[in-house]
């Protein structure tokens, strides 16, 4: 926009970025917090945004030999303590259960009765649990690699809470798999990575840097842990899905032991790696504007808002029979493998406020069809990725192409902005005074959009990466796959080091 | 079978139906028990049938206007006490959270810590605290029909469990209405019943009796509860979903108010109903037989399995091309809308294992191909609804055709055999006498198979009722759509009565 409009989200990005994330949520009626503490009722069209990505994840997960299962939500407390590192990440922020009913406390009101022997804790995630069960199905290299996934919710006890990105409860899938060697453990939990790089770049279209997380970032219990990590539109880091070589720890703790090829009994090889309805979040903050959510078309619930507009039964009654026929025609259409969706919206409101409804739900495509495009046979269509009053007129003959086509184009076009917006804000730094300047809000109107990703040298010792924690707030997001080796000093203390890591502020 | 054979699933249904119940659980590889308290670990083939449900209804339901969401795992305790019947009903079997973390108990464990001011249930149902998002929703008619389902697990602290059939934490669909008028409300009640029967009878193949629940089986907290009733092979009955009218009775705990279109504000109608995982246990026993799982092709994971039979490499060689294009020619074909499945096995193990292998599993068809076969280019092909020995042989180019039909006609077979099922096993009675002499096992060797529907007449009250089921554990499974006025006399007091009911044993 040339002129400042006013626009659908107030306020706007630059204004107020945490404000802005909230109110495309409400704008879009995509999920809401409850009275619950920290958990979120996840509204329809959110809901569907996340089927969507189960669903196509879960067609990746079965190419690549996964099948789904189901576990206990419940973890006895004995389980969880087996793994050290693994419980001291968890114990302090865990949904624990010591009753198993409820009896009148004579005062009118209930109270925890049934007090159990051993108390559960409503899985965080489910290492120990899961390990439980290879521990019995695990016997030969025969039964060998095991491929498990499992969609679950899990419940982690958060201070600061935050739709999609850090709540209570949250949605995800937990792949769970055993192995015989070290190698082909490290070779899934790589391959894992690959299919989340793949699934955020392609379907959400958000570009990702993979990488190896640092000894302070990575899960309790993991040998090694890998991420994705992806930029939003305030310039920090999203850590958008992780994938963990456990090596022999879980084995070890659950008892997870197979006869191998020579006729010995030993411990097997884990992995685990998960991404959760933090996904939503992420597809939010990188590609929404300020007039609402912007959705990729892969995967978005549906894609086409058909907006009739008529003043009075003559004009409603051609407008509604070409709006029927356009919905017709797009009738078991597919692009990129995706069946198209349409909703012919044609509720007693005035066309404009249909048209900033479909807008703020972040609909790819809107087609608004008047009398006078009855009588020249043709519609005026819209596209969310571009500006609100930007419309094209489509011959009626034309109109499925055109949007088939235009609706690969949106998915394009999303992924290249949010390739470039990452561009723009990726610099490499090698002063450690100019590192500090760059993560430092300068005193304008716009304190929260700041920095970026930063590539710097860094010695690899956890004092340095703490006390730039301690000082910016700024992490280490990741070790990049893809940076070069290079002679360097550390950013904070001048030793040497071989290669640049990935610097950011984050979520 | 004629002859006396030993069969894959020992005991028999004859012998001991519990334990062939679990037999066939663990033969085809479906589920087992955790060493987490009633919880059920579902495993990849159990868990496959409970996705190929779930795909089926969601279609269903979003045929019919509803669309999915979802609401928080943990609901507060005050929330839970606000209906006095419902909390009445759950109160007594629920999992209590009271703490938010763990911390060292300075004996080298960890003890609950972080108590919470309010304690919160895990949910065994969800009426309340999805009311709570309802009652912010719904502030006008216009708002009306809110027509929303969960897919969600929940947790009833059951004291005696059995796989699938009854367990601590299950999986399930929670469907939740609001509606304008009760009128309204009823009309989604009974057509959520026919969505559950027509599911059952056309992708189970389990024919249902519709009808209404008596007063003492209700729901907590309903007005009427409605219920789709099955007979397993035992010929207890196993209710298989519910869908509940619940008038105004939680609109008023929650507060669902809307304004009518007179201008005054009123509470809401509203309705819930469920299916759970409960439904792979009446696939199991309604169909399976001394051979292991029976699965309905509509709903079974995978349809054909192809056996390839080889000694030597030359063979090998030539069995495994044939098998290969087999299995290549079932590539995107469909039955009845089906999406076809195959299974090439050629695992290194005898024929006869993998034969068996699946047909405890229940795959619909297995086609086996040997040398011979390749020779007169054709296959051997078994029906899992026939006796493991009864095999065709089918020419290479009929196989997609006669597999294809054949898929559609065990769907039917299934069915009819357990609709003839039922009908055998279904009777009027009409004196005392002979009611309980029928729900009495004989002294014979098969004790747990006996009964069966007992169509009789009965006055209404509760005491009639509950001196039937104190005295032979047998209850009115409903009180059925199709019973016809009839003048008869209660079974138990003689009273008037103007239909009958369906009594029997259950699940």
């Amino acid at each position: 926009m040339s002129k400042k409009e006013r626009t659908a989200i107030q306020p706007t990005r630059e204004e107020n970025y945490a404000e802005w994330y909230q109110q495309v949520i409400r704008a879009a009626d995509l999920a809401e917090n409850s009275e619950v503490r920290g958990c979120m009722v996840i509204k329809p069209w959110g809901y569907a945004i996340w089927e969507n990505i189960q669903k196509t994840l879960n067609e990746m997960f079965r190419e690549t030999g996964h099948r789904n299962a189901y576990f206990p939500i419940f973890i006895p407390k004995s389980y969880f303590e087996k793994e050290a590192e693994h419980v001291e990440g968890f114990a302090k922020e865990c949904a624990v259960v010591t009753h198993s009913k409820l009896e009148e406390d004579g005062k009118g009101g209930l109270k925890p009765a049934g007090e159990l022997t051993e108390a559960y804790i409503v899985r965080p995630t489910s290492e120990t649990i899961i390990g439980a069960s290879f521990a019995k199905w695990v016997n030969s290299y025969r039964d060998l690699p095991l491929l498990i996934n499992q969609w679950a919710n899990v419940v982690r006890w958060e201070m600061r809470t935050r739709l999609f990105l850090r709540t209570t409860e949250f949605l995800w899938q937990e792949g769970h798999t055993v192995h015989e060697t070290s190698e082909e453990a490290m070779e899934e939990t790589l391959q894992m990575l690959d299919v989340y790089a793949s699934f955020a770049q392609d379907f959400l279209a958000i570009p990702v840097i993979k990488g190896e997380k640092t000894e302070g970032e990575k899960f309790p219990g993991a040998v090694n842990t890998y991420s994705i990590e992806a930029m939003m539109q305030d310039k920090k880091a999203l850590q958008s899905g992780t994938s963990h070589f456990l090596g022999q720890n879980f084995a070890t703790a659950s008892g997870i032991r197979f006869q191998n090829r020579e006729g010995e009994f030993q411990h097997a090889w884990t992995t685990s790696w998960g991404v959760s309805t933090r996904l939503i979040g992420a597809l939010i903050m990188a590609h929404s504007d300020d007039d609402g959510l912007v959705l990729p078309p892969k995967i978005a619930p549906s894609h086409i808002a058909i907006v009739p507009i008529h003043r009075d039964e003559t004009e409603r009654e051609a407008v509604m029979a070409m709006a029927e026929k356009i919905e017709k025609s797009f009738k078991n259409t597919r692009f990129e493998g995706v069946r198209v969706y349409t909703e012919l919206d044609n509720r007693d409101l005035t066309s404009s406020e249909r048209n900033w409804y479909w807008i703020k739900k972040g609909i790819p495509l809107r087609i608004e069809i008047g009398p006078r495009d009855v009588a020249s046979n043709s519609v005026m269509i819209a596209r969310r990725d571009l500006g609100p009053r930007e419309k094209q007129s489509v011959a009626m003959d034309d109109v499925v192409d055109y949007c088939l086509k235009t609706l690969s184009e949106i998915q394009s076009n999303i992924l290249e902005r949010a390739l470039k917006f990452r561009q723009d804000n990726t610099v490499k730094i090698d002063t450690k005074e100019d590192f500090y300047s760059f993560f430092t809000p300068k005193n304008t109107e716009l304190p929260e959009i700041h920095g970026g990703f930063v590539l710097s040298h860094w010695c690899g010792c956890p004092d340095c990466e703490e006390k730039i924690k301690d000082d910016l707030k700024v992490t280490i997001r990741c070790i990049p796959f893809d940076a070069e080796e290079e002679d360097g000093k550390c950013i904070n203390c001048g030793a040497q080091s071989k290669r640049r890591v990935v610097f950011a502020k984050s979520y």
